[in-house]
């Protein structure tokens, strides 16, 4: 039996890592799109993809690999179910299981309503419509209601598309920790806001050529950990991080020749989902236990090293003199702490994606609460853009006038990605928790810091998150680490701690 | 039957477009894997990449195929076997039973032989010890006559080799007018060495900034014509072109701060394959009146642009100005009759990859007289070294005195590459032919080079050369377009006439 069972796994193995191979091949593709490729050959690119992802999908739904993974289970009895055999067969078929539950035709009319939902919005935010978007926001949320349905087999379907991004939370949690959060947060802001002390955010506004920026980027990324021999930094409209091979992790930054932050952070950001990929256990690559655990622990990997570690005092005290070094036309007039605090600038405004560290939980925390409500059928697709200038007034006192720079700013809902705004927020949240007892064991850990040693703190990343895969759920990961549920509290603390000592 | 032909001939048509797409998904890994992949993703993109490679071969192998293209070749009847739909036809079929006469345990010795002999022959090369790489060799010019005398059915086996990259081409023909090349070239080679006038090539060894170099290069690209919507210029250490769908070109050039004419000819050399395959009838892309027709062809418009245009006076009238705008440091004291001079240097050298335009069918005839006569069994590959310094003696009146300059400079051999050498020179000898004729038909091209128009010249290749893909072989297309059989007499011709002005 045990030999048998060895069999079948190693029959598993082979069958998912074939489906990894295609799908690589697919991102490689999807990668040269972003980074160059002639105008005129996206057809065929579309094509190429097309062809490798219903490959992928005709493979992985073969009817002898369902058997393989229900027999598996059955046979798998008392082992720990943490252990890399265990969590493959368990992660796989849970996988299968779901790709089972959705009938092929409800996969394809969601994507087709996606890819003319996508379409749409991208006319109607020019057009500064929301009325042209209603119609077909209103069929993307009727399907994904049915998907969320059928996922949770009877139970809370928002909280089923929840799950996909972030296995094992429940919506329950994610409102308590996200109220934890809310009102501190508002009032936080609020309170900055009259400050007498205000950072001088124009002096990141001077010119920053872009060669400088790319070779500050690069030595940023190179510094704190990012393996340049097993990954690559490129350029692309809109960053992104993916692996093509169990080493070959690419990162992409964009450069702005009059705003630091863009490229640096940018690059920062994404050098930490990089950084995770690569501690993820290489020999298990394809397979469960060598993938990431949840898109909330994949981005608190890259705002940790964004915003724990770059707008830090310790980081910008090692940084300084490079940056001035690169750029002594734009920073020969300015000190450490003029650059530093203006990183830590705090200003609401409207777009999510240009929000800072204390504003930017709030923006996802609308989002939540409105698509919930929209999943749940307490909110219909017609008073949305009511409902969203409501909230964006408690919460950040301010409004959009137009639609456009309001409900139509994201990409999501028009793409069908309900359930993934919280995401960003439970990284926010990891990170804080994660650097805090993580700076804690380390103890001095600033002193490293301010003389670019970051290797100790990546150890203990790759120790405490990245070398578990799918073996444990994001939850579990904070909880083993920090030996606490997570939070609200350790970003508020490490917020507040920070804007103290800047603005008084 | 024209109904049923016609279904057959569609499903003819899918199946190798299908083949096509998943060759041009394994091309563009391969783009990527010379284009700054991580170093350390080899191992995971050589396991994509013959994966893909294998499904390429199982799909093109697949009997039913055999069927349909035999099926087809026979209902075809008398059509006018240059129509896109005869061509199909017949060339697939070719390819087909091509791939049938050779057995799968041949092909595969033939593969781990040169897999090996590369790598064997890249430690010798650097030990410069020929012995080490003969036993190897041996094996691999065994198989090769092998394969030869399989694809020959009883006949030439190395003019089956040679039928491989240059379809219909006979060696009989070659050795004619290789034969009607050699004299003459040998002359005027040893005759520009005894002028009095020489150009002043440590010119162009001046310091050239990279990024000066790249901004040149672009500039030369589009201007004669290269299409950067449906194709792009990047960076390598072995330039190349390669083809990743029907708008998806893409071009490769090698900069060196220290030698100009690497990058400009290297990118104009490459923009000429460009051209071709941009100029193949798109709507066949993956079928045989979309392909390029053999690889002399394809040296031809490379060699047209980069020679006959890129060392032209009337290109550097054009040119001159601009470089000297880019590169003022080096360039002010020069006219563009130094640099006109410069880039036409004639030195007999011992590597072939740096000779100019009037040594380098020398070093190509050289290659090819020796490797006919090893897999005619008339040379055994002990005596090849002391056979290589002979003719090199010979030809150019230099003998290497070492055989990693010598007999071991080109990795073809090792890899099984024999009878792809001469295309090199057909191509030379096509271009010139071509170039006359378009010369003499469009009658202003000097005047148009002059001011930098090359639209004229490209559209003439275009209508002459590339949209007949492989409807017509090599020989015919420049039988057609220049009313004469490929012959030396117009590159001898042209060398003559450029040189005598120029070394008077």
């Amino acid at each position: 039996m045990p030999n048998q069972w060895i069999v079948v796994f190693r029959a598993i193995c082979k069958h998912a890592r074939h489906a990894a191979l295609l799908q690589s091949i697919a991102d490689t593709l999807e990668w040269d799109e972003r980074t160059g490729m002639p105008i005129a050959a996206g057809d065929y690119r579309a094509e190429q993809v097309s062809t490798l992802r219903a490959m992928t999908h005709e493979h992985l739904t073969k009817p002898c690999y369902g058997e393989w993974l229900e027999s598996a289970s059955q046979a798998i009895g008392d082992q720990d179910p943490h252990s890399h055999e265990a969590t493959t067969v368990r992660e796989l078929l849970r996988d299968w299981k779901r790709n089972c539950r959705l009938p092929v035709d409800l996969v394809k009319r969601m994507s087709e309503a996606t890819v003319k939902g996508q379409q749409i919005w991208d006319v109607a935010r020019k057009a500064d419509s929301f009325a042209s978007f209603q119609p077909q926001l209103t069929e993307i949320v009727s399907l994904k209601r049915e998907i969320g349905s059928l996922l949770a087999d009877g139970g809370d379907a928002y909280g089923a598309l929840v799950d996909e991004y972030e296995p094992g939370v429940s919506v329950k949690s994610l409102s308590e920790v996200f109220a934890e959060l809310r009102g501190p947060l508002v009032h936080l802001v609020a309170k900055l806001q009259c400050s007498n002390k205000q950072p001088k955010v124009s002096l990141l506004q001077r010119q920053f050529p872009i060669d400088g920026q790319r070779k500050l980027s690069h030595y940023v990324a190179e510094a704190i950990g990012f393996d340049f021999t097993r990954g690559r930094l490129s350029e692309t409209s809109h960053p992104f991080c993916t692996r093509l091979g169990p080493d070959d992790c690419r990162i992409l930054s964009r450069y702005d020749g009059h705003w630091l932050p863009a490229g640096l952070y940018g690059t920062m950001h994404e050098a930490g989902h990089g950084m995770y990929e690569q501690g993820l256990p290489r020999d298990w690559y394809g397979l469960p236990p060598g993938s990431y655990t949840s898109l909330g622990i994949h981005e608190s990997q890259s705002r940790l090293w964004e915003n724990q570690v770059g707008r830090s005092k310790a980081f910008w005290t090692w940084l300084f003199p490079k940056a001035k070094e690169i750029f002594p036309a734009a920073l020969s007039d300015c000190t450490v702490e003029d650059v530093h605090f203006a990183v830590n600038a705090v200003r609401p405004s409207l777009i999510r994606v240009e929000a800072d560290e204390a504003t930017y939980n709030l923006h996802v925390i609308i989002r939540f609460e409105l698509e919930r409500a929209l999943i749940g059928g307490e909110l219909v697709v017609g008073d949305l853009p009511g409902a969203w200038n409501d909230a964006y007034r408690d919460c950040l006192g301010i409004v959009s006038p137009t639609a456009a720079d309001g409900v139509l700013q994201d990409v999501h809902w028009s793409a069908g990605l309900f359930g993934y705004f919280p995401t960003y927020t439970l990284g926010n949240l990891a990170a804080a928790q994660l650097f805090a007892t993580a700076k804690q064991q380390i103890g001095t850990l600033d002193e490293q810091m301010s003389s670019g040693n970051f290797g100790e703190l990546l150890a203990w990343l790759a120790a405490n998150v990245h070398r578990f895969g799918r073996c444990l759920t994001g939850e579990e990961i904070v909880q083993k680490a920090t030996q606490k549920p997570l939070s609200a509290s350790p970003l508020l603390r490490s917020l507040e701690t920070r804007y103290e000592q800047l603005f008084g």
